[in-house]
């Protein structure tokens, strides 16, 4: 990974640094760009009312990793732009981000988020709602001052696909006869199409091409299908002290993930019912989530879902293809890479 | 109230109908614009998601009284305007509405609404909070596809507004010392801003000059907080027959109403001890509310509330001077002297 190639002036020249290293992020070369982010957020917290404020304020120092600015700013940054409007957008597509995990606590009586109390059990569930309401019209709201008409459509649209695969998660909750067609269009909707808008959103910012727009929405929606593939893998497979959680997760929630779905596909009908009744009860016992991964491995569903993430991850790193070389390209494939390699 | 003056080719022509008249409403006029809305709202249902759409249309169909699309279109029309624009605006204030109203039954674990069970209650509240941010979502991206930059700009702050008023309110709830200003930032926020908002959208789109905008704006805030002091009102002196649910629970919910504050300034400290006393309460029986509402009685503050009321109607009626007349006028006049003489 090297820092050469079409840089611009707005974006810090360090290149990204090795991924895995103590916490690094692909996209840690871009201080400048993502502390404008920051410094966005911090403002847009302000509302006059002291306890909206104490709650955006809460929900923005809780952090993440700032995925999705991230993918706004180096698709800019990638196709050489170095306008200022990705820190808005990138600010934009956070505090919708920010709404809509508010949201999933109200929905899922959750108790914690990234180690914190969440805002439903620490204010309540209507603070929780009003505060991702804020966050939904203040994105869409300082899209719409700085004129950004086509960059509020690609986002509106892709809220609405979330909503979709949110109810149609909900919808097959439970199903174990899922089709693994009908999971690749949950997890589009839910999760991918969300990181390809920040990607096409990053290029439009730069005046890219429409050719050019849809292989940055196609990296993005291929990152996303890693990621979300790679996730249900650790569900099954992970190391419960890397994850932070006690895996077979999913399978407790009535989630249908890949490696299910595959694992399904290749069992004998005994298996089926076996792995049917257990998933049928409202508590799983370890032993129980033992026998069910015993299922998925003999029929090596775990590698099978490796090698669709790994194939998802090369058609994202594929897309980089024609961009010339520079720090964004690269750690544009290092945050690729980092996906199908992550263990937590 | 008569049919002429400068009219336009796009609204139809009958002149609105007398106040009272068995469910009339003032905007009846307007059928053909009434009913463009209703079919945008009908089609913007489709997601293609069957339980979504399932939730959307229940919503729709709903009904209320649609006041909200009818001031984006009044607005317009009583400017001159034969422009189709106000359907979609329309039909977007309506979808923001019904979403607000969606999340208020999960936060409020309501059961019915508009005499039905209500989505949260049937559903459950996932649905009901992702049918809402649907909701959110599509109306910004219909005024986006439309290039309605500004007016998405004002939707947006006003959501802004309605949250910052939830907020408030939630903060004040109980709070028997909220001064008269107080309480008036808050209905301003939480009520009157949005109806300010769809008349100024609504002139906005006949292309006022911002003279007659803020003019417009004015009529709707001022109908607004007429609108909510009428209310305050009802749930004090009202026909519980005729307003469908008992009086007082506004008091038993905590929520500080114009009566209850004026009164409160004119009592003795043992009689504002004494409502204190019974509003801390857990629940509160019909004798206690009786013993309130006497306290409220000899101070006037039902009379008083009343003149409060009548003197927003005057202020929003005001902002109608200099419009010449037209049925769309007239359909605003009548809608503002509905407001203060209704009994539901």
């Amino acid at each position: 990974m090297k820092a050469g190639g079409s840089v611009m002036a707005g974006a810090t020249m360090t290149p990204a640094p090795a991924v895995g290293t103590n916490g690094a992020r692909p996209w840690d070369g871009f201080s400048h760009d993502m502390a404008e982010v920051e410094r966005i957020l911090r403002e847009e917290s302000c509302s006059g009312v002291s306890l909206a404020e104490e709650v955006c304020r809460y929900v923005h120092e809780a952090g993440g990793k700032r995925l999705r600015p991230a993918l706004v700013i180096l698709s800019c940054r990638a196709l050489g732009s170095d306008s200022p409007e990705p820190w808005y957008a990138g600010a934009a597509v956070e505090m919708i981000h920010a709404a809509t995990l508010l949201h999933d606590d109200v929905v899922d009586h959750a108790q914690s988020r990234r180690g914190r109390v969440t805002v439903s059990a620490r204010w309540g569930d209507g603070p929780a709602v009003i505060a991702g309401n804020l966050l939904f019209s203040r994105a869409f709201g300082m899209l719409a001052r700085r004129e950004r008409v086509e960059e509020l459509r690609v986002l509106s649209n892709c809220m609405m696909t979330m909503c979709r695969g949110e109810i149609m998660q909900n919808v097959h909750r439970g199903n174990l006869e899922m089709t693994e067609a009908t999971y690749t269009n949950v997890i589009r909707a839910k999760t991918a199409d969300f990181l390809a808008a920040c990607c096409r959103i990053g290029a439009m910012l730069a005046g890219a091409d429409s050719r050019t727009m849809e292989r940055m929405a196609a990296y993005g929606m291929n990152l996303g299908l890693a990621f979300q593939v790679t996730d249900d893998l650790l569900d099954v497979c992970g190391d419960e002290r890397e994850i932070g959680k006690p895996v077979g997760g999913d399978l407790r929630e009535g989630k249908m993930t890949l490696p299910l779905i595959l694992g399904l596909q290749s069992a004998t009908p005994a298996e089926r019912e076996q792995v049917r009744a257990i998933a049928r009860q409202p508590a799983i016992t370890p032993e129980e989530f033992e026998r069910v991964r015993g299922v998925l491995l003999r029929y090596h569903a775990p590698e099978r879902t490796r090698r669709v993430a790994e194939a998802y991850t090369q058609a994202s790193l594929d897309q980089l293809d024609p961009l010339p070389e520079s720090p964004a390209r690269a750690a544009l494939a290092a945050l690729a890479e980092s996906l199908s390699t992550r263990s937590k």
